[in-house]
């Protein structure tokens, strides 16, 4: 097999140990003939401009992508790390995905919304603001689901190690192994 | 000009009036030669994947992106159109975005997050699970910042419009107008 390059998308880019969970990522894309490409590893820029457009170019020099969307600061992914999915899913690029938290969407929100409810004037599930939460028991909303080219790993972790358990990404790695 | 059709992304399509909303975008989008396509409509479809399928065809015949990024549960924008907003920016087309709340994303956290703090260790601001909050000054993570084809347009809108207001909107097509 030809040595093929994944980005490595996620919010772990935000952790204090960020550097180790690359280095644990690459590792474990090298198990599976794999040259992963991680945007927090530490490449001498601070300025914001110059890290979009080095993960500009590691996306474009990266053959997939493997996004780590488990929920962050609210029900959803980090919108980084969907950014960069819509940007692969354009490209053409086969896209992997897992989330350490295997809740729906709707679940999700209750659990962090005490003012969500089911209304029953518009037939739907609405959030605090009134706002419609989609009840198709995906995992989060739905243009993040239907381009993967697999179903999303989604796995309940330990919320202390939620944002480094690396079960999910190696399911992921095993899935793109199987591409052709 | 030529008539140009404009992908209007944002969390709107939610509302329990999604679909007047989307009128008065197009309307807008009319008065500046625009032709305004909005997923919100009801195009009968109900099944999340037609949904998806839908919005993938309007983005491709689209040849902008007007991205509402008003923040939606938590201190980010949408998911749904933050993904819209890497597609349309791997696609090549010019991409424009506003939010109704023009605050920094350290203050959008500090708000919701009561255990945000500075590291001294670290010496950056940390969220409640200990992850690093960017500091940048930007209105949200740096990856929805530096692909628009022009500075986004912020500005604070009462609570009860923050989802409505259509100023942002307006300003955006007059930057549209301007392309070449």
């Amino acid at each position: 097999m030809t040595l093929r390059s994944v980005y490595l998308a996620g919010p772990e880019v935000f952790l204090s140990n960020a550097g180790e969970i690359g280095v644990a990522k690459r590792a474990l894309c090298g198990e599976f003939g794999f040259d992963g490409l991680y945007p927090g590893e530490d490449g001498g820029e601070v300025a914001p401009d110059a890290i979009y457009r080095r993960c500009i170019a590691q996306m474009r020099s990266a053959d997939l992508i493997i996004a780590n969307l488990t929920p962050f600061r609210g029900p959803s992914a980090d919108v980084g790390t969907v950014f960069e999915l819509g940007y692969m899913t354009a490209s053409g690029k086969p896209t992997f995905a897992y989330t350490n938290d295997a809740a729906a969407l709707l679940e999700r929100t209750q659990r962090l919304d005490s003012r969500a409810r089911f209304d029953n004037n518009r037939q739907c599930w609405t959030d605090c603001d009134g706002l419609m939460v989609e009840a198709f028991g995906l995992f989060d909303n739905l243009m993040l689901v239907y381009g993967l080219a697999a179903p999303v790993v989604a796995r309940d972790v330990p919320s202390a190690e939620r944002y480094t358990d690396l079960a999910g990404f190696r399911a992921c790695l095993e899935l793109a192994r199987r591409l052709p």
